[in-house]
C-alpha cells in the first residue's frame, strides 16, 4: 500500500515527511503533476465494471489499487513542464489525474473539494463560530458607508485580504493592517473588503492539526503588534499546551470542513483567550517544527501511512 | 424565502425558469457575479456568533437569512464587469460571494464543490459503473503502446476530450471522433488521451434529471453516426419513457455525486440498451424542452421554489 505525495521538487516540508515515511518503512511515490505528461505517465482502464490505474515517474509506479493515501502538499500546475504547455493541456491533465485519483479508496490530506471550500474566509468564520471558537466581529462589504460604521463602532479595526495571497508570480503576501481612524472608505466600493475588530494580543498562536493530533506553538507579541507572520519580532515560537475546549472546537471545525489537516491561527488576548483568525488548509508547518521540535512531520507521516481501517 | 439565480444576462434557459418562478409566485433575484462589485453589492456581518448577509442588484435585495435555494446556471466570472478588473479582484470577489453563500441554509443546484468533482470524466465513469449503468470500455492514457493495444482489441474506438470544451474565448467544442485503423498513436505521449469502444447506436438519448424527476429525449441516429450533438442529422428529439432501471441508476449516480441536476448522455444500441457516455452537471436543457415539450423548466423552478423541509 503506497502513499502518494503530490508536490513540487523544491519542498523542504515534504522532504521532512518523506524521511519519516522512509523511517516508518512505508512505500511512497513522490509526484509533481507539472511533470505529467513527460517524465510522469498515467494510465487508467475502465473495462466491464473494473477500474485499473497507475501513475509512474522515474521508474517508480503507484498502482491505484494499492493506494493508501494522497498528500496534496504543494503540487505544480499539471503539465506545466510539458514540451508544449497550454491552458487546455493543463485542464485535460488535471481532469485525468485528479479524476483517476478520485476513483481510488485512498484517504486524502486534503481532498481538493474540501480544500477549495475551506479556503473561503467567509465560510471559515461561520464554521468557526459554529465550532465554538471565539471570533472577532467581522464585516465583509462593498458598501463604504457600512465599512465606515463598522470602523466607528469598533474603533480599532484591521483590514485583511479575503482570499489570502494575491495571485501572480511570485504571489504577493498581504499583511493584516490597522485601519487609521481617519481612513477614507470610498475604495471599498471597488472590491469586497474584510474588516475585523483588532484583538489586542499578547501572543500569536499557530495550531497545526493532523488527524486527531493537535500541535500548538506560541510566540509572544509586542504591544500593538498586528501581523506577526512577517519580519523579526524578537520572539521565538515555543510549544504550548492545547486547551481542551480548543481541541474540541478544532475537531468540530475539521469534521464540518472534512479536512484532515489544518493550520489554525489565533490571537491570544490579555485574558488568555485564543481568538480564531483563520484556518489555512494547506498551511506550512516546517518553520514551527524547526523552532519548537514539535513532531508534526512524524504525525503527518503516521496519518498518511496508517493501514486502512 | 428567495431563490437566487446566478447567471449572465443573455441566458434564454434561465429566462424560461424565471418565467416559471414568476408563475409559481416565488420571489427571486437574478444576479450575475460579473456585476459584483459595481451594480451588484454584497455585505456580510459576523458578530457574536450571528451571521447576517445580503446581495443586491438593481434595487432588488436577497437576504441570506431568507435564501431558499441557489441556482448556478451560467454565472459570469466574478468582477468581470468591474471598473478595474484583475485576476486578484476576481479571486477576492469569488471568495466573498461564494463564501457568504456557503454560510446560508440554501439548497444548491448544484453546489460548486459537487460540480467541480463531477466534471471529471474518469470519476464519472467509475461512479456510472458503480451506479449500475452499462459503460463502454474506456482507456485514459499517456502511453502510445497502451492506446495502440486498446484500439487493436476493440477495433472501433472513438477519441474524446477528457475535460469537455477547451478553454478560450469562445471555447472550442471537440466532437467525439472515430479513430481510423491506421492511426498513429505517438501523440498520446503529449497529452492524456481518452479512448472508448465505439457503441454502434440507433439513437442518442439525453436524460435531464431535476431532483427526483427524470426527463428523457431520444433522437434517431443514422448508421455509423458518431457525435449527434453537432450539425443537422435529419432527426428530431422526441420524448421517451425512462426505463425503471435507468431511473434507479440515475438516482444512485446523483446521490454519490451530490448533484441536484444532471444532463446524462447515452447511446442506445440495437438491443435497446442505453450506454452511459457522460453526465454534464451543467448541461443545457432549453433545446430539449423546445423540441419535445418536456416540462423541464417547470421542474427546475419547482425544485428551486420548494419550501424548506
Amino acid at each position: 500500500m503506497t502513499v502518494l505525495v503530490l508536490t513540487c521538487e523544491a519542498d523542504v516540508t515534504a522532504d521532512m515527511v518523506v524521511a519519516e515515511l522512509h523511517e516508518q518503512g512505508v512505500p511512497l511515490v513522490r509526484f509533481d503533476p507539472a511533470d505529467l505528461p513527460g517524465t510522469g505517465a498515467l494510465s487508467a482502464e475502465y473495462v466491464r465494471g473494473e477500474f485499473r490505474g497507475y501513475l509512474s515517474i522515474g521508474g517508480r509506479v503507484a498502482s491505484m489499487q494499492g493506494l493508501r493515501s494522497v498528500w496534496i502538499r504543494r503540487p505544480g500546475e499539471p503539465a506545466a513542464h510539458a514540451a508544449e504547455p497550454s491552458e487546455w493541456l493543463s485542464v485535460e491533465t488535471a481532469h485525468a489525474l485528479y479524476g483517476m485519483l478520485d476513483c481510488t479508496d485512498a484517504r486524502w490530506m486534503n481532498h481538493p473539494s474540501a480544500a477549495a471550500k475551506a479556503r473561503r474566509k467567509p465560510w471559515q468564520l461561520r464554521v468557526a463560530h459554529q465550532s465554538g471558537f471565539p471570533v472577532p466581529a467581522t464585516l465583509l462589504t462593498t458598501h463604504p458607508s457600512m465599512a465606515r460604521q463598522f470602523a466607528d463602532q469598533y474603533r480599532n479595526v484591521v483590514v485583511k485580504s479575503v482570499s489570502g495571497k494575491s495571485p501572480g508570480d511570485p504571489p504577493m503576501a498581504l499583511p493584516t493592517t490597522l485601519v487609521p481612524p481617519d481612513a477614507d472608505f470610498s475604495g471599498v466600493a471597488a472590491a469586497p473588503t474584510l474588516l475585523q475588530r483588532y484583538v489586542a494580543k499578547r501572543a500569536d498562536i499557530r495550531l497545526t492539526s493532523v488527524g486527531d493530533q493537535h500541535f500548538a506553538a506560541r510566540k509572544a507579541a509586542e504591544p500593538g503588534q498586528v501581523d506577526g507572520r512577517y519580519g523579526d519580532t524578537g520572539h521565538e515560537w515555543e510549544p504550548v499546551e492545547v486547551p481542551a475546549q480548543v481541541a474540541r472546537a478544532v475537531e468540530a471545525y475539521k469534521k464540518q470542513t472534512e479536512l484532515a489537516y489544518g493550520a489554525f491561527d489565533f490571537a491570544e488576548d490579555s485574558t488568555g483567550t485564543w481568538w480564531f483568525l483563520e484556518c489555512n488548509q494547506g498551511g506550512q508547518f516546517g518553520f514551527v517544527e524547526l523552532e519548537t521540535g514539535l513532531p508534526i512531520a512524524r504525525a503527518v507521516a503516521s496519518w498518511l501511512g496508517a493501514e486502512p481501517a
